[in-house]
């Protein structure tokens, strides 16, 4: 086995963390019953044990080829994406109005999550195809979802997102690609895009490009783009293909990681198409000029996705190393022993896996939390709660984002560690993950844009009220455990006291934020991201505070079953090892003013 | 220019922080002037520059290959290393008496950091060379020495270190093996190495492999391991070569980095060379059962210039990303700005190329001050001296080893990240830095095994004594930076009480692992990672904390250049971002029991 779906904590996180329960009682899900959750689980768990997961590693040593005829994936890849679109899990995550299965995000996400851990390259094109069908189904016409939509949930087709050109990654005021409209109501497109991932392949018949450009009258910046569909083959009124639009790949990049995914350099009005000339046929979305917002649609949905990407890889580091190190012999026992041991028996092995896991576990529970909160969002009867909801789960956005993948590469990088000089051996495969976390942190919005998000619209905006009851919960939590009895009550109050520690730096950092952000921006943005890792941090630490004493409670009740001391060992290990990071983050962030003086006099 | 050596740095910690001029004062280097030095220094940057700089990235893309006849190295690096050879530069370090040129180590240091900066694969060759002239000068016999070191110091000729196999890597007990006794006193080996680094080459004339082997009635464990020499062409008296001895390198692994280097798996004694059957040709240095011990000799060299590869790629990779952020325009500033700035103005960017500096130079800073107390161990007239300044160096080594290399993959995973979609990219070059750093915390003993000697011999055995010494000149430090006036006065006072917090952790730390090492190892040994990142932590915060002393001094003497408050501003960035970890790092150390209680109650 290549890969296992960790099934068990998710259902537990599901259960004791993230409201499943709850959830499936809100309008709307009447039809879907904690069965179904399960069955869902346990068959998306044999896909991708079965039919991605093994593909993983050829995806890294057979990349996709660049050709004369378009971009050739990975053998095995085009299979798998049939067998994908026909499992029906293109639309697990959509609404059932638009044809898909309506199940709520609590329950795709970790559908995401594994589909990504069993392999990250294969799954960035359901992923991108997943926010097209979201920006669609938001801001498209009536007559774009019915064409663009059905194919997309079928996995007929895929989506891409065109944002990037060589002068513009961040700042896409920089954007120069350009949209003339046509008499008959369209737009000719020209320009250069660059990092389009899936930009070509030959998985499915059609591509679905939503590209960023501006029109010839547009105001400067970013409020002077709009967003147009650029089908790779034109579709005719009946739905069958036309002729092939001039969008054309020119190059493939030579990446770190995710090989399997072609990252793909695509020229629009090079005039290689078969659509005539002045530019690739484009359709406008929505109204002009609004285009980045319409992005910004597909952008949440992705980063949040991201996120869970960042879950993904390093899950299957964790088994990667875990699993060697519980059959690689080296060494006594520090305490003695009759001869050498499995590795996993030194303890600062166990320390390794024990920060990779409490990393792990510790964001995957955020991110379904945050999950629950955006079903509750979309769903709640009440509009006020609603409201709350949904400004919870927007909180949560860049956090998970953030936190996950900066984690990710944390984890893979120790997973290598693990693994002594045979981690640094690419056949090994724990190096794949290593590389291929690489981008996470960067692609959706770097850490830093996350943090400018988290601090900006998530902090400032409300005057920390979000925040404020987060930190609440924790205190809570912190409370619970320091108060809880039982054989395991040292272990508890030690969590609760290293919570209760995070949850002060955490309350310190905020209120330094909202006190100094109006007259000294640069010197709290100086502690942006450690702020965005502070939070995620202690969040996590939060959720693995709670599933000790879930944990403990099931024991309570007579659980023999060792995933609840493990977890609570997890949970210690986690507030031992990591908690406390917070404690650096919060002087970070109040240093801020001094070091970015400084900074500023020096000329470096 | 790929790369510049930073010679202004250079200088400044080996004259304000290293005690240069005390090193020059020292019996034995009468010779050797502060002008020969810079003229050194200078020499070396022009060779690093122009000779080894340039083949970085052609040593990534076109790695050595094996062949039948032999391994191919990347084309330019056989030149390269005759040119290397020619300089002299293999001799710089080593003693006069053998052929060297009796540099202080405190110079070397900063040349091997430059040569290993320069190009990090094509420098494991000469760094394993010094190894072997390193042992062979201790424990070789007068006919060895002769015959073996002037090839070796000349550069005719290089050497490797043959110590693991695939069931042995840190646990060298379960080497296997053997080494017969031959009638004329020499030996034949047989038995199967791996990962030798540069085991096989086209570089030179000859290879010298020091090989760990058994004799058949050698005592089980590390007690019974012999120390072998193994010439991959027999040397005949003459000092000419002679018949290929049966050492054959079987493959090449696939590396994640240091594609240049050629890491070998050899055969010894599987019957293809030209001197007979039985094994191949070998020598024994000192006595039998004593090469564990022997190789030690070669592996504390090797392990302090492994930690000087940490700080060699961690300053390519800042010299790399400082250069982009100049460079790159995106995003207008925080604070207002006409249009997008380059992005080192973003404060986040600035963060993280002031975590990278920091890093980096208090990386060297400590490494320099190490190489320091060993001339001083090595030369000081009086005995007790020497030997307090031996114990100080010795303490150093695992800091050096396992800081610089830890920091390394930090900072050229930060280095990516500056880089944005581009660094991940492999034509940025970014990427190369985070592949090929990735060894360092690996190889010459991991960092848990570093943190196993710095907790079991350098802190515990003399009772914590040199750590408190250092910890004393700590607080001496932050107290003159707390008390310090001028118009740098607010930056000295935050760097000195991040200091004295820093020293308060090590401190508490310290008698942490004193109090309870005999009634609880492995709950000590559960942080002995935290405790050496702490120690270094805190060593590279002191150094900054003088370098930002020295700074200031400079300043309030009428000095312009902007390298004062440049680094003031570094020392600043460092203690506000990197030095409160040690708050962290503590926690962990003294939650080491509890969670090495539930670490072993559960099964994971």
């Amino acid at each position: 086995m290549t890969y296992q779906v960790p099934i068990q904590d998710i259902r537990f996180i599901l259960r004791e963390l993230a409201d499943l329960r709850g959830v499936l009682a809100l309008p709307g899900f009447e039809e879907v019953s904690e069965d179904l959750v399960d069955a869902v689980l346990e068959e998306n768990a044999r896909f991708v044990e079965q039919e991605i997961a093994p593909l993983n590693r050829a995806g890294d040593t057979e990349p996709a080829r660049w050709s004369e005829d378009g971009v050739r994936t990975t053998p095995g890849f085009k299979a798998a994406f049939q067998a994908f679109a026909q499992g029906g899990w293109q639309g697990l995550p959509h609404e059932a109005e638009l044809g898909g299965q309506g199940l709520p995000k609590l329950v795709a996400a970790p559908v995401t999550e594994s589909i990504n851990a069993g392999n990250l390259a294969f799954s960035l094109c359901p992923l991108l195809t997943d926010g097209v069908i979201e920006a669609l189904s938001m801001v498209g016409s009536d007559a774009q979802k019915a064409r663009f939509i059905p194919p997309l949930l079928e996995g007929r087709w895929t989506g891409t997102m065109n944002l990037t050109e060589p002068q513009a990654g961040s700042d896409l005021a920089l954007l120069k690609s350009r949209a003339v409209r046509q008499d008959d109501g369209s737009y000719r497109i020209t320009g250069q895009k660059i990092f389009i991932t899936y930009g070509d392949h030959d998985m499915a018949e059609n591509i679905i490009h939503l590209v960023l450009a501006r029109t010839p009258d547009a105001p400067k910046g970013v409020k002077g783009i709009s967003l147009f569909i650029v089908p790779k083959f034109l579709v005719r009124d009946d739905g069958s293909l036309g002729a092939r639009n001039d969008v054309v790949c020119a190059s493939l990049e030579h990446k770190l990681g995710i090989h399997g995914s072609p990252t793909a350099v695509l020229l629009y009005g090079s005039g290689q198409g078969e659509a005539g000339e002045g530019g690739a046929v484009g359709y406008l979305i929505g109204e002009e000029n609004r285009g980045l917002e319409y992005m910004f649609i597909m952008m949440n949905a992705a980063r949040y996705a991201v996120g869970l990407q960042g879950v993904a890889v390093s899950e299957r580091a964790l088994q990667h190393a875990a699993a060697y190190a519980a059959e690689r012999i080296q060494g006594n026992a520090l305490e003695g022993s009759a001869g050498p041991v499995p590795i996993v028996r030194h303890p600062d092995v166990a320390r390794m896996l024990g920060t990779m896991r409490g990393l792990t576990e510790g964001a995957r529970a955020v991110a379904y939390v945050a999950a629950g909160y955006r079903d509750k969002a979309a769903h709640l009867a009440d509009e006020a709660e609603r409201a709350r909801c949904k400004a919870i789960y927007e909180y949560f956005v860049p956090i998970v984002k953030g936190f996950s993948t900066e984690s990710s590469v944390e984890v893979a990088s120790l997973g290598v560690q693990v693994h002594g000089g045979m981690g640094f051996i690419e056949e090994t495969g724990a190096a794949q993950y290593y590389r291929d976390a690489r981008i996470l942190p960067i692609y959706e919005g770097t850490t830093a844009i996350q943090a400018n998000d988290f601090i900006g619209r998530k902090l400032v905006r409300d005057g920390g009220a979000v925040a404020r009851g987060q930190i609440a919960g924790m205190r809570e939590t912190a409370a619970a455990l320091r108060a809880a009895s039982g054989v395991h009550a040292d272990a508890l109050a030690m969590i609760g006291e290293r919570l209760d520690t995070a949850a002060g730096a955490y309350e310190s950092a905020l209120a330094f934020v909202l006190e100094h952000v109006r007259e000294d921006i640069r010197g709290v943005f100086t502690g942006s991201v450690p702020c965005l890792m502070l939070a995620g941090t202690a969040h996590a630490g939060w959720q693995l505070g709670r599933s000790a004493l879930a944990a403990a409670a099931a024991i309570g009740e007579g659980s023999t079953d060792a995933f609840h001391p493990n977890k609570i060992a997890t949970a210690v290990q986690y507030a031992a090892h990591v908690l406390p990071r917070t404690l650096a983050l919060q002087s970070a962030i109040r240093d801020g003013g001094l070091v970015d003086r400084y900074v500023r006099q020096a000329q470096i």
